[in-house]
């Protein structure tokens, strides 16, 4: 299953100049988007994950799915005034501004092995906020799974020491 | 298995005298959440849906889990300016003010058997931007399939005459 043949270029989004991988094509082929899920989920029961942790908007598609292959639970990481019980919050660094993420307090239980999950890893400042969270609240964050890696954003120098995979990735914009 | 045991009441979220489901605990827990996927997916089956469009953000989770399971293509409706490719929009109403979601226009082929999904209907709106969204692009709603009910708040007669499925109604606020 060629999985980069179904992530589609679409240039200038969200602004001029930037490539924009759009992978709404391989969620239309379940093939595609079982193949990714079982790679996904076969790099997790490798970190022997517990928990699959994911970030909001995108990372709920096949976080949601990972976690039901791995039978664990999922987590979700959402944008502030989201979650509706107590939480703990990060920020983290946009390329112009800050954003914050949640995860509610009562998660995961402290020395829960964590797999911390998104569609895409640009330059990993949301990832590692969710991370971050993990951490926080007393689990181990085992790997960070992603769909795309854009390389030359250098995500996986943010995210060190975790351990980062990803299914495609690219070396230029 | 009782999924309402797996619900949890938070009082005056997101503001004071509403008393928000929260599904969170239903997704830590992976034989509740394969229920609900399963008895999704049978209602699904029954009505015969070939795609499966899920309103954003909570939507994904389990919307991306069941089109695995029925082995269908999984579409995103988004908020504005989420959607990278060609989109065609829909707005609709809030308790105060109007909101927007966009599907892909190339999301689905004319004739396409669709399931809409969300965690939960509240008055419809959302579930109802969705069907329009999906009829727009020629595509057949068969059916809208939700984990929560708030069925007090009356979703079913906005949808009408979509056909609606929930796994567990509340009969008041």
């Amino acid at each position: 299953m060629n999985l980069r043949e179904r992530i589609r270029d679409v240039p200038d989004f969200p602004k001029p100049g930037i490539v924009f991988k759009d992978i709404t094509p391989l969620l239309l082929d379940p093939a595609a988007t079982d193949a990714a899920v079982r790679e996904l989920a076969a790099y997790a029961r490798e970190r022997e994950a517990e928990l699959v942790v994911a970030a909001e908007a995108r990372g709920f598609i096949l976080g949601g799915a990972l976690a039901r292959e791995l039978n664990t639970g999922f987590v979700p990481a959402r944008k502030p005034g989201k979650l509706p019980h107590q939480t703990v919050s990060a920020e983290y660094m946009l390329e112009y501004g800050v954003d914050t993420l949640e995860l509610h307090a009562d998660a995961l239980q402290r020395g829960t092995r964590v797999l911390v999950h998104d569609d895409l890893v640009a330059t990993g400042g949301t990832a590692r906020a969710v991370c971050d969270l993990v951490q926080r609240l007393g689990g181990d964050v085992v790997g960070c799974a992603f769909v795309v890696e854009l390389s030359f954003l250098e995500g996986r120098a943010r995210l060190a020491p975790f351990d980062v995979h990803s299914l495609v990735a690219y070396d230029a914009g």
